[in-house]
């Protein structure tokens, strides 16, 4: 009898392992139970349905679950939930919908993804409080913002999907007000990615309410107003956004091990701490680069990549699933802004580095040439061995700069290494130095004093 | 007394050294001959003064000989030739304009530059033929255009600057045609760019005259027609373009080395067979990351690095110049067309690879996303090794990402590290594999089998 892979959740990760797992092996079983009705869709594209960029929410799956079955011979079961691993027993109990039967597996990959946080506010439940947590939501919200004449827009959380949903309601002529409680908005690009686009959201007319913790939402049946300390500021749509956890009950209660991360532990392949038991994606854990930890970045190339390699080694071929950079770029209106590896000086303190650091401000083009705009960049490196920690990249233009310090990260390289990497120019494109090479030259002069 | 540092040359290696070498020592005397009048000048922005779109050719000038003079306390001598060497009672001769006088040196440094070459053909003495090897020339020609009700243009060569040019002239309304001898346009950046290239400047109306030679041009005193095989074109104005050659003569003459390449000789310090003379710039050679062997690249970065490296090194911190990996992009019209190491494989197998390679096409952006285009990505690794070889990529963005092919040859990455690489996703800025990972990917894929 072939042998029979099961996959819990039927999103990047999953999907990815799945096809992967059945291309190299046509004989394997491949089965995938999906809770929800949406499968191998691209969450990070909501923002621009909401927007109405996108024109339809079709638009945002990358391959239909008629494609999976079909094409890919892939046994997926929507709307089946799995309550219960017994990894003694290799046995799965799945509800799909009122039903209930068990499925044996020989090696099972959980990729339950990640939930919204939902904050405990009084109102939360209201007509007109969103997160943007799946697809049927981001339907929901986009179908609020077309239908009423909304006015202003509260949105709770100054992260990516804070900001994304700041410019999409921004699009639709609403005055957003943006609460952030931290002092700084996109906490993981540090403070000079965040002091430039907090200028960018003023320009573009949000709001910004930095140090400003919300303590409800107010409202008869519907949203009218969002509840601060010592006042209430109308709004007649709210979005909270405040972070993402691991889904890992289901892993925790069948005594799959949890990592310090709070999301499921992994090795090297994915593999948790059953032999046949993988996990990836946004409830797993993956090694970080640069501090050689476990390390929860819950991004969709991750979950692709991870799922796609233990494809391949529950087929046969061992293979990594890849250490991460924690690389991750954001659309602020007019600007992009990227960071990877380690941006902030305290953080490289705790990981044991000794961090110098630089930020400069250079041209995306040659001075002469026409349309090019200011990057502004930061290079952390530790002064010992001058070894790359990490960096962060804002700017009109050039924000995929950043994968040239994601590449010198995975590469062990140290500054003087990427001072002398010989990069493109033309004036069109860069100046001679391009600004990663003139911050490298920069912090490398640093590190020499 | 004072050591004094002296430079031949005053364009991007020469003022970069001198720059830099009296920024770490200012008690060093520090001298630039510069036969002509503009130093420090960004050759590569004169297609655009060409084209219209940089006001003046001052602003092609990074740094004026009046700073250079009077902030950094250079002594520069412009309209002085330096018309002999002896390195054995380490002196100059310098031409300043009918007087000649001796200079002595401590450290030198040739940074003569390349010429364009000039081939012997009938008529190139004609008003209206321009090769567009300096400034004076550019102006020359911008003046030429903008003068004259000029129909139509003949590039001779399909090179960076017959293509730029090709850019330019027809900016100005002029129907121009391209001639290139060999079978492709931009042959450094291998078929798979040429040809997206060839395609695009056919839809952009540039009329294409590929396996071609040019014999030469006719004409009473300006040029009205370009010669070839068995007819002549008509042609308002002409420009040659096919290539530079390195400023030798001077170094040759005293006996300073070159290398295989025809270019200067020079360790990793960019020293020459002299202890105390250095060269760098588009005269000189530097190591190629991928081979390991010497290698002739004149581009400004190379130029600006060596300088910079030599400026440190002969005022006490040798530090060396950097390999290089021959990284080029270029404007073509609305395409960037961008090349790094090995990316032919038959040169690969010149330098005693296995090449295997693969070509994809991915979008630049996520594919619901608006306003993304093609990428075109070829990757070159080592059967035997699964190392990288080289890469390139055309599209209508995103051909600076040949900046993380750079950085993986310059840390020596395989395609599976390569393939691994954490690289920044978001909905506007890239698919969730970028391009250069799916690239990867598939090479990787075609090396296991």
């Amino acid at each position: 009898m072939a042998d029979t892979f099961v996959v819990i959740g039927g999103d990047a990760a999953g999907m990815s392992a799945a096809s992967k797992a059945k291309r190299e092996n046509p004989d394997l079983k491949v089965i995938v139970l999906e809770k929800g009705e949406w499968v191998s869709y691209a969450a990070c594209g909501m923002p621009y349905y909401v927007k109405g960029e996108v024109g339809s929410l079709n638009d945002l799956v990358t391959i239909t679950a008629e494609e999976f079955r079909d094409e890919r011979d892939v046994d997926l079961r929507t709307g089946h939930e799995v309550v219960d691993i017994d990894p003694e027993v290799e046995t799965i109990t799945v509800d799909s919908g009122g039903e209930t039967y068990e499925q044996p597996y020989d090696d099972l990959l959980v990729a339950t993804g990640a939930s919204a946080i939902e904050p405990p506010f009084d109102g939360v439940g209201l007509e007109g409080v969103f997160t943007i947590h799946d697809m049927d939501e981001a339907d929901a919200i986009e179908e609020y913002v077309t239908d009423r004449d909304l006015e202003t827009a509260a949105i709770v959380g100054g992260g990516y999907v804070g900001i994304e949903m700041a410019e999409a309601l921004s699009a639709h002529g609403i005055t957003v007000h943006l609460y952030e409680m931290l002092p700084h908005v996109l906490q993981p690009f540090g403070e000079t990615v965040a002091e430039v686009v907090e200028a960018h959201l003023r320009e573009q007319d949000v709001e910004l309410h930095l140090e400003t913790a919300v303590s409800g939402f107010e409202g008869a049946e519907r949203v009218d107003g969002v509840r601060l300390d010592d006042e209430v500021v109308p709004a007649d749509i709210a979005i909270v956004g405040v972070g993402v956890a691991p889904n890992v009950e289901l892993a925790e209660t069948a005594g799959i091990d949890l990592g310090p991360t709070g999301a499921v532990a992994t090795d090297e392949y994915g593999r948790t701490n059953y032999e046949n038991v993988y996990a990836a994606g946004d409830c797993a854990e993956a090694r970080n680069v640069v501090t050689g930890e476990p390390d929860h970045v819950p991004l969709a190339l991750t979950a692709n990549r991870a799922g796609r390699a233990i494809g391949e080694t529950v087929t046969g071929s061992p293979t990594p699933i890849g250490d991460i950079a924690g690389t991750a770029i954001v659309k602020a209106f007019e600007l992009g802004a990227a960071r990877t590896g380690i941006v902030d000086e305290e953080q490289a303190r705790e990981a044991g580095f000794d961090p110098v650091s630089v930020t400069i401000s250079a041209q995306t083009r040659a001075h002469y040439y026409p349309d090019g705009a200011e990057l502004t960049v930061t290079l952390l490196a530790d002064r010992e061995t001058g070894a790359l920690l990490g960096g962060s990249v804002v700017g009109r233009e050039g924000a995929k700069r950043i994968d040239t310090v994601a590449t010198a990260l995975h590469a062990s390289m140290n500054v003087t290494e990427l001072q002398n990497a010989d990069l493109a120019y033309a004036p069109p494109f860069s100046p001679v130095w391009d600004p990663i090479l003139t911050a490298a030259k920069v912090l490398g002069g640093k590190l020499e004093r």
